[in-house]
C-alpha cells in the first residue's frame, strides 16, 4: 500500500466527485435508515409510556426526566460541533466553504453511525435486542463525532469529501470500540474525553496525515494562510468552543455536584490558558505582536487538558495550574513543534491539532490519573468517593490508587487506537479513487464548490488591466509615430 | 388593484422613508404600549404572588415553575429568529444590512403584536379580561414572528422597510386566526408548526411576491448573488437554525417525554437531510461541485417536515426517512422549481422559501396526519395516547384515525390563509406610497442604509484614477510639446 | 500627573509589548493561582459532599441543585461577555482583531480576579476563611467583567493591551467595593446591574478616556470607521447581546417568579427599543437612511435601562415604556451628544458607551427607584413584597418608599465610583510606560498583531505600483532620449 499499488497514484488527479459523493451519501444514509429501523427505539424517558413509567417508579415530577438535566448542555455541545469546529476551520483564505461545509457533512453522518455503534456497546436492551436512545445518547453521538472532526483538522484542505466520509465511518467505529475498552473494560473515568475524544482524535488524524504526506504541498503555499476577515470568522469558532467547553466537560457527568464541579473546573482552566497563550505568543514573536493562530487555537488547550479530571475534586487552583501549563505548551507547539513535525516527521498538520488536542489530551489523561490516585475519603466523603469514581458492581473493591493506574492505561489505549487506526485508514485513503485534490489545488474551495465571482476584488484588476491594455496600444502607436 | 390605480405605479420610485418609517414605528409602538397597558399582565408563574400560589397548589419546589421547563428552549428559538433567520438572509453581496437589519425590525415589532393577538385567543383570563403571559407566550410570539420572517424571504431585497412592517402587522393577525382555527377549532396538533408556521408563512410570502411581480428585475441581476464572505455569513444563520431546530420543535410540547421525543426526532431528521442535500447538489451540478445555496437552505428542510409529527411516536427511523426525502425534494426544488416558478408563474422567490418552507411544510402536515392516524394504544400506551393527542374535554371521544383527518384539514386551512392573505396584503403593498425600490436598485442596501466607504476595494481604483489623471495631464502636455 | 511627569509623554511612542505583556500575564496569572490555592474552594452544591448534604437537608432531588436553576442563564451571559461584547467591538475596519482579542484577554483575566474580590465580600465562609464558589459566583464574575468591557468601549483602539490589563485589575477591584456598598450596605436591589455594572462601567471608561484625551486623534481618522463586512460582524455582537439580555437580567434573581418576570420584562423593553431606535435613526439622517452605528448600539439601551427594575412588578407596559424612551435617548445621544462631548468636553468615546450604558444605566437606576418606591402589598402580595425586596434580617422593617430612596443613593455611589476611579486609573494609564499607540496608529491592529497579507486588496496596488515603476523607468528613459 505504501507504494500505492504500483504507480496508480501518479495519474493526474481527478477531483470530480459527482458520482462518488452522491453514491456514498445515498448508500450510507439508506443503510442508516435500515439499521435504525431494526435497532433503534426511544428509551423510557422519551417514550410515550413515560407517564406510566413515572407513576410506576414514583417519580414526583416531569422535571426529573433526564431531558431537563442535560438538554441545555446538549445544545451547547451541538453548537461546539457545528459552529465551533466548523468556524474554527474557516481561517484559510479560500477554504472557508470546505471548512464549515464538510464539517457539517461528516458530523451529520457521523452522529447517526455513532448512535448505532455506541448504542450496541452501551444502550442495548437485552430483553428485546433494541438500542434505547435518549438525550444522553445524542450527547455521546456528538462527542463521538468530535473525534473525527479533530482528525479532519490535520488534513484540512488536502482531501476530498469522499475521503472524509470514509475517515468518519472508520473513525466512529474505532472510537466506539476504544471508548468501550477504556470506560467499561478498564473502568477509567473520562468525563470530558481528554483521552477518549481528544487523544484518540488527534493521533488518528496525524497518522492519516502522515500516510497522505504531500512532499510538494508548497505548490499551494499561496492559499495556505488567512486573510483578515477569515481570521475573524475563525474567532467565532474559537469563542464558541471556549465558552461552551464547560458544558462539554459536564454534559454526561453525574447529576448534581459532578456537573456543577465539572463546569467550574473547565471555566477556570480555560481562563488561565488565555493569559499564558497571549504571553507566549507575544514573547516569541518579533516586536511582541500577537499571532492569531495561537489565539484561535491554544486558548482552548486548557479545556482539553481538564477534560478527564473535570468531575474530580481537582480544586479551583488545580484547574488554573492545568490551564496555565497548557497555554504555554500548546503555543510553543505551534512555534516549534509543528514546523519540526512537518520537516522531519513528514506530518503536515493544517490546524495544528497536535498542539490543541494531542498534547493537551495526553496531559489531561495524566492529570486525571494523578487526581484519581490522590483521591481520598477526607476530600470526597465516603459516598462522594464511590459516586464520583463509580466504585460499584464489579468495581466495588476498587481503590483510588489503583484507579489511577487504570486511568493511565486508558491513555495508552487511546494513543494506540489513534495511531493504529490512522495508519490503516490512511492507507485506505491513499487509494487513487477518492477524488483528492492535486498538490497545487490544496486549501482551495474551487475543486469541490461552485464559487461566486468575487465582485469586490476582481473589478479593480480587470479595470486596471483593460485600461492599461488600451493605453499600451495608444502608447505603442505613439511610440511608432516617434520613430 | 391589479392595474395599480391607473398608472400611479409608473411614477419614478422614491425610496425616501424618512417620514413614513418613523411614523409607522412611533404610531405602532405607542399603540402597543396602550394595548399592553389595558390587556397584558403577568401570569401566576411570573407574578410576585407565585410564592403564595405555590403553597396553595402544593407545588414542592420553584424548579416546577414553567420557566425552568422552557427557558432554555425559548432562548434557542430566540436565537433562531434573530440570528438564524437574520444571518441566513445576509447571503446577498450588498443586502446584508437589510437582511439582518430589517429582520431585526420586523421581529421586534411582530412579537409584541403577537403577544396581543395570540393572547386574546389563548391566554385571556375571563375573570378580569386580562391576557396573562409567561414564558410559553414568549415562545409562541417568536413562533408567530417566524411566519412573517419566512414570508420576508420571498421578497428579500425588493421591498421597503415600511412594506415589511405592513406585511408583519397583517401577517401576525392572519397567523393568530389561522392558528386558533387549526389548533383549537379543528383540534389538529402542530408542535413545530409545519402547517401553522411554515406552510402559512411560505404561501403568504409567495402570494405577496406574485402580487409584487417585477418583470424587469434582471436590471438588478448584478447584485442578485453572493460573494465569498457573504456566503460564510449566511452559514452562521443556517447552522443556528439547524442546531436549534430540536428546541424549536420541542419548545411548547408537553413536559416530559413529549419534549424529549420531539428533540430526538428533529435531531435525526435534520442529520439525514444534510446527506441527501449534499448528494443531490453534487449530482446535478457540472463537475459535481456543491452549491452553497443548497447547503444553506435545503439542509434545513428536514426540520420543517418533522415539525408536526415530532412529538408523536414517529420512531427514529421514521424521522430519518422524512429527512431523507426532504433533502432530495428541497434541493431539486432549487434546481428546477424556482426557475420554473419565476418564468411561468411570475413568482420571484429570492430565498427559495417554497423549497425550504412551502413543500416541506406541506409534507410535514401530511406526515403528521399519517402518523396520527396510525397511532395505537399498543405504541403509545393508554395514558400516553390521551396525553400526546390531548383527547380530553370536548375531544375525549376522538380516535386516532379521525385525528388524522383533522390534521389533514389543518394543512388546507394553512394553505388557504397563506394564499388568500398574501393576495390581499400583496395588493395593499402595491400601492405606490410605501417607498419600495426601483427595479434597478433591488438587492441593494444603498436606498435604505448609510453605507461605509469600502476601503478595501475602492482605494486601488481611486489611486489609480488619480495617478492616471496626473499622468494624462503630463502626457498631454508632453504630447503637445511634441507637435 | 496631568502634565505627565515633565515631558516624558512626548517621547516617540514605542508599542512593543514583548516584555511588558508577557510579564503582566505571567505575574498576574501566578498570583491568581496562589490566591486561589489559599482562598477558593467548592461550595456545598459543587463539592463531592453534596450527596451527604442533600440527604442531611432533605433535598428531594439533584434537580434542586442551584446548577439547574442558573446554568442556562450562565451560558447565555458567558456568550454575551465573549461573543456579544467581543464582536460588537469588531466594527472598525482594521481593529477587529483587537476588538475581539483584547476583549477575550481582559475578560479571561478579569473573571479570575472577580471571583476573589467578590468572594471576599460575598462568599467568605468565616468558619474556615475560604471563599466557597458555585455557579452563581461564575455569573457574578462575568457580570463584574462586563463593567470593564464597557469601559474598554470608550477607549477602543487607543490603548495597549497592557493598559487594558491595568484598567481591568483596578476596575474589578473598584467594582467589587462599589457593589458591596450598593447591594449590602445601602441594600439597593440591582438584578441586571443598571447601576452596579452599566453606570459604573460607563463613567469609569469615560473618565479614563478623558484622562487619555488625544487632541490629534484625527490623524487616525482614515481608520476610524467601518467597512461593509466589519459592520456585519458587529451585528453578531449586537444580536447576541440583544437576545440573551433576558438571561443577563434574570441570571441572579430569586428562583421562581423573579427569574421568570425579569426575563419577560427585559424581552419586552428590548423589543420596544428596536422600533424607536430605527425611527430616530431614519428621522435624523439625510434621505431617511438608517445608520448601522445606531442599530448596533442603541437597540440595546432598553436592556440596560430595565436592569434594576426587571425583577420588580414593572408590568409589561412599563417595560415597553422604558424601552421606548431609551431607544430615543440613546440614538439622539449618538447624533448630538457624542460629537458634543468630543468637541467641548474632550471625551473621545469610540463605541459611544455613554449612549449605550451611561445614560440608560442612570435611567435604569431611576426607574428602579420609582418602581421600588411605588411597590405595594396589593400588587406584590405580602410574602411577594418581602421576597422581592429582601426585607429580612437587618432590613425587615424597611418599607417600599424608603427602599426607593436607597435605590437612588445607589445611583450616586455608582457614578462617583465610576468617575473617581476613572480619573485615578486614567492618570496611572498616562504614564509613558504602557506601550500605547501614537495618534496616527490608533484604531489599527498593526502595532499589536501579526496581520495576514490581505490578498484581496493588496495585489492590485502592488501590481499597479510595480507596473508604474517599470513604466516610469521606461518613460524617463524615453524622455531623456527626447531631449
Amino acid at each position: 500500500l505504501s507504494n500505492c499499488l504500483g504507480g496508480l497514484c501518479d495519474r493526474p488527479k481527478n477531483t470530480n466527485v459527482r458520482l462518488s459523493l452522491p453514491a456514498v451519501c445515498f448508500v450510507w444514509q439508506i443503510a442508516m435508515i435500515i439499521l435504525f429501523g431494526i435497532f433503534i427505539r426511544y428509551d423510557e424517558e422519551s417514550d410515550a409510556h413515560w407517564i406510566e413509567h413515572r407513576k410506576h417508579k414514583n417519580i414526583s415530577s416531569d422535571i426529573e426526566n433526564d431531558f431537563y438535566f442535560r438538554y441545555p448542555s446538549f445544545q451547547d455541545v451541538h453548537v461546539m460541533i457545528f459552529v465551533g469546529f466548523g468556524f474554527l476551520m474557516t481561517f484559510l483564505k479560500r477554504y472557508s466553504f470546505g471548512g464549515v461545509g464538510f464539517n457539517f457533512l461528516i458530523a451529520a453522518f457521523g452522529l447517526q453511525w455513532a448512535l448505532l455503534m455506541q448504542g450496541w456497546f452501551h444502550s442495548l436492551d437485552y430483553t428485546d435486542g433494541k438500542i434505547k436512545i435518549g438525550i444522553e445518547n445524542l450527547i455521546n453521538a456528538d462527542f463521538c463525532v468530535a473525534g473525527c472532526l479533530i482528525a479532519y483538522g490535520a488534513i484540512l484542505g488536502k482531501v476530498s469529501p469522499v475521503q472524509l466520509m470514509v475517515l468518519t465511518l472508520f473513525g466512529i467505529t474505532l472510537f466506539a470500540v476504544e471508548e468501550f475498552i477504556i470506560l467499561n473494560l478498564i473502568h477509567a473515568r473520562d468525563a470530558g474525553g481528554s483521552m477518549v475524544i481528544h487523544t484518540f482524535g488527534a493521533y488518528y488524524g496525524l497518522s492519516i496525515s502522515a500516510m497522505l504526506y504531500r512532499p510538494n504541498l508548497d505548490q499551494s503555499s499561496a492559499l495556505h494562510g488567512s486573510v483578515y476577515h477569515s481570521d475573524v470568522f475563525a474567532m467565532i469558532g474559537t469563542l464558541y468552543l471556549w465558552m461552551f467547553w464547560p458544558s462539554f466537560n459536564s454534559a454526561i457527568t453525574d447529576h448534581g455536584d459532578a456537573q456543577h464541579r465539572a463546569a467550574i473546573n473547565t471555566y477556570l482552566a480555560l481562563a488561565a490558558t488565555v493569559l499564558t497563550t497571549m504571553a507566549i505568543s507575544s514573547l516569541f514573536q518579533k516586536h511582541g505582536k500577537l499571532d492569531m493562530v495561537h489565539i484561535q487555537n491554544s486558548t482552548l488547550a486548557g479545556g482539553v487538558a481538564v477534560g478527564t479530571a473535570a468531575e474530580f475534586m481537582l480544586m479551583p487552583y488545580g484547574s488554573l495550574i492545568v490551564g496555565f501549563c497548557c497555554g504555554i505548551i500548546s503555543t510553543l507547539g505551534y512555534i516549534y513543534l509543528t514546523p519540526f513535525m512537518e520537516k522531519y516527521l513528514k506530518i503536515q498538520d493544517t490546524c495544528g491539532i497536535h498542539n490543541l488536542h494531542g498534547m493537551p489530551g495526553v496531559i489531561g489523561g495524566i492529570v486525571g490519573a494523578i487526581t484519581a490516585a490522590a483521591a481520598s475519603e477526607a476530600v470526597y466523603g465516603q459516598e462522594g468517593l464511590i459516586n464520583t469514581f463509580d466504585f460499584v458492581g464489579d468495581f466495588k473493591d476498587m481503590v483510588p490508587s489503583k484507579q489511577g493506574g487504570h486511568q493511565a492505561a486508558g491513555i495508552c489505549v487511546a494513543v494506540c487506537f489513534g495511531i493504529g487506526g490512522g495508519v490503516i485508514v490512511g492507507g485506505i485513503l491513499r487509494l487513487p479513487i477518492w477524488g483528492d485534490p492535486a498538490d497545487d489545488s490544496c486549501f482551495d474551495d474551487e475543486p469541490y464548490w461552485e464559487l461566486p465571482e468575487d465582485e469586490e476584488s476582481i473589478p479593480p484588476i480587470v479595470q486596471y488591466n483593460n485600461h492599461m491594455r488600451n493605453k499600451d496600444v495608444v502608447e505603442s502607436n505613439f511610440s511608432m509615430e516617434q520613430h
